[in-house]
């Protein structure tokens, strides 16, 4: 193996983490701005992500029963009234629809900054019986929160996810529900993504408004900032309560159903590029990448080259997605282009290799490039995809448990955070969290269930109540 | 083959096409009503249809080279003023953000009615060679338009579509490109949905605001009415001179894009149901069907029966959407069940049949029942379901084929309108179009590309330009 030489192209990620991350979404064209800030335009390349992550997500679920849905844009003001907890949360962030054309409308509409309250209201008015128990429901769709600062696909006031509503007849089977989501978004990190995350309870204070319990995943960026990538809710009866979901269960009596709700969003798309990405450009993992080979004639004026190259797409096509690049330009332009759009494997083909049977392969994700005989290429790729993907997964673990501190004092845990990454505290509660957030500027990002670290809060000396993994966040 | 005896379950269709449509689309859980009027809840088996549709064109399209992306749900009011005719064709119903919370915004929001302006800017501000063209962009979303009077799936104020945008360095390139969406489309009714279109451009009054030719397919229910289906549009350089959108040609002079647009929605189910479906309930062509094949156990506590279920379940289920019904319930109510979900295929499994090694198949769309030995049906099935989508579009067909008539005089055009279904006749202009509509309340649906019927027009004495297609339509 050879190593290649790398060639600046973007603003360097140590540099200027945050400008690199811009730079690269909208020069590997991967999403443009609109002419409203905080929406952004998913090109081709940026949105085949979504797609492959959508494709995933929607065979898996489909396997466990569950069934895809579309429920409306809006609902009315007096709907979203109808949680407390639910509307104190988001009230702040939600767009109001209140004229069409010149004329206003008699009742405000709310764009639906989650679904909740809708799909109470349809469960409320159809379930009647322990019969029509669990509702498995999911609905890909986008939803509107005006947040104040936005940043391509990892917070905008428009964004893409799918999100799941199911109601059960019994709480175990709804917690159950809660869990088999959240190894499913793990499944989904590790198979597709190759993303670790770490996993666990959100605090109190962090949870879902409306929630009892909300799980979280998340992962760690390069920079040693967190990113929430996915949440899934035990509701418990609130909703239920709110709405008034019932069911007759097997002996006649009333009872009110246990609801979930869960979620992953294009937010996935950010941490894929914030985790694996480095300074020539996006690095994909192969099973998510939109492109997962390219095949370069280097001397496409040669027609053994050029036949060659053609040859090979045809030979991969049904089973790769290919592209063999015949323009007009240099290989050397060509490398720089397909290394910044971060496709995972690039075939060169040129005269000198041709003369042995052989053929240049280059891997993006470490520079590496190795000759392979051309009959056996066929059998190699795939081992090559996977070899990847698990080193991929497994460079970004390394890099998530080197970043994963615990203090005993306070002061150690002010200089741990400073270093980036997640630092595991013991504290006494919502007063510890508030003042750590306060003075650091670090978010609870989950409760580990883990035993104690110090027997006293070190923030407050309080009795400790909880080991809580901090960072701060995205 | 037998002839099953058929029970009533909706309204008639002969007693009342509107009542009878909205009590299928509610009864076989197609669709539920959310609070606020005019927008639906697709439930999973509506939702199934759409996701099927969309499946089919995605394939079609990726193999011509389409790209899906995905643009923003809002843009600005300046944007929306770019396109005089396209702002006063769309201004009157489109729903208006113009708060968050309780806030004022200091702009206010277009929600999107269809995304030309947002695609016209995006291409401005990033093409500007020949090499960047075509540009082949098509994305699945909701869109927003305030209708007066809905109706589930026809016409509400949220609907689902696919709405692509194509610019091209030439006329010739993008008309192309608008007739070759078209036959797409009438691909997807004939393969698919088992529906035939009648196709056409649409006349100068009836053309989509901003466009200089639409093309458009039209269906007919069973009432006699018409249905736009999908369109096509050839914009020109409309958009492009609004927005510059300009690009270098290969001998470096500033040329404006020739542009295209073009959609189908979530319309089409309602033709699909509006065409096929009967008085025991929905009626599905199989290949669009959500679930394709129903097998019932006649004497589920039998063993052999059960067996016989669960193995032809596992043969059948790589390949086709299938359904073992194991409920409690019993065969006639399942039959019910199934026929009003319009399932193509019933397979009964009971123990009379399987003495001779065989069971009975019931074909939905024509009631018939037939014995299959066990051992062949494996091989019928794929024959079957071929027969019936072809059956099912020759029916359409003959249909549509019947109800379309021709007049020469005004008078006998009034007659033949008052029967249902299209009547063609050759009129001078936008003024005998006003009249007829104001008169008679039929609309121009296409024109045709055939020898005028009279050479001046029967409503106005003037001379005929043109021989248009009329219709009642939804």
């Amino acid at each position: 193996m050879k190593t290649l030489k790398r060639v600046q192209k973007v603003t360097s990620r140590l540099a200027d983490f945050g400008k690199w991350y811009t730079d690269i979404c909208l020069k590997a064209e991967l999403i443009a701005y609109s002419d409203v800030k905080g929406f952004i335009i998913y090109l081709p390349y940026g949105y085949a992500l979504w797609e492959n992550i959508q494709k995933y997500l929607n065979d898996n679920l489909q396997k466990t029963g569950h069934q895809n849905v579309y429920f409306p844009l809006v609902f009315s003001e007096k709907l979203f009234q109808k949680e407390k907890d639910h509307i104190q949360g988001f009230s702040p962030e939600v767009a109001v629809i209140s004229s069409v054309g010149q004329r206003q409308l008699s009742e405000k509409l709310i764009i639906r900054p989650t679904s909740e309250v809708l799909f109470s209201q349809y469960y409320a008015k159809n379930i009647s019986s322990y019969r029509h128990l669990p509702k498995l429901y999911n609905q890909w769709c986008n939803v509107v929160r005006w947040e104040k600062t936005t940043k391509p696909f990892l917070r905008g006031k428009e964004f893409l996810w799918q999100e799941g509503h199911t109601i059960h007849a019994t709480e175990q089977e709804a917690i159950n529900q809660t869990l088999s989501i959240i190894k499913l978004y793990q499944k989904l990190g590790k198979e597709l993504l190759a993303l670790p995350f770490v996993c666990g309870r959100k605090t109190e204070k962090e949870k879902f408004a409306g929630a009892l319990v909300t799980y979280s995943l998340e992962a760690l960026m390069y920079d040693g900032q967190a990113l929430q990538a996915g949440t899934s809710h035990y509701l418990g009866t609130n909703f239920a309560k709110s709405f008034q979901i019932q069911f007759q269960d097997k002996d006649l009596q009333k009872q009110y159903v246990h609801q979930t709700s869960w979620g992953v969003s294009t937010r996935l798309i950010g941490a894929l590029i914030m985790v694996h990405s480095d300074d020539e450009g996006l690095n994909f993992p192969p099973y998510v990448a939109p492109m997962q080979i390219v095949i370069i004639p280097l001397q496409p004026q040669d027609k053994l080259v050029r036949v060659t190259a053609k040859k090979l797409f045809d030979t991969l096509k049904e089973n790769y997605r290919i592209h063999l690049d015949l323009q007009d330009k240099t290989p050397g332009w060509k490398f720089s282009q397909y290394e910044l759009k971060g496709v995972p494997l690039r075939i060169e083909i040129g005269k000198r290799d041709l003369a042995q049977d052989e053929v240049t392969v280059f891997q993006r994700y470490n520079f590496s490039k190795q000759n392979f005989k051309i009959t056996t290429l066929k059998q190699q790729i795939p081992v090559l995809l996977k070899t990847i993907h698990n080193n991929m997964y497994e460079r970004a673990l390394k890099h998530l448990e080197a970043n994963q501190k615990q203090a005993t004092t306070y002061e150690k845990f002010k200089q741990h955070l400073q270093k980036g990454g997640y630092v595991a505290m013991s504290i006494a509660g919502t007063e510890a969290e508030l003042q750590i957030k306060e003075e650091t500027g670090a978010t609870a990002r989950i409760i580990l269930d883990t035993p104690l670290i110090t027997t006293s809060c070190p923030v407050t000396n309080q009795k400790a109540l909880h080991t809580v993994l901090f960072a701060k966040a995205y």
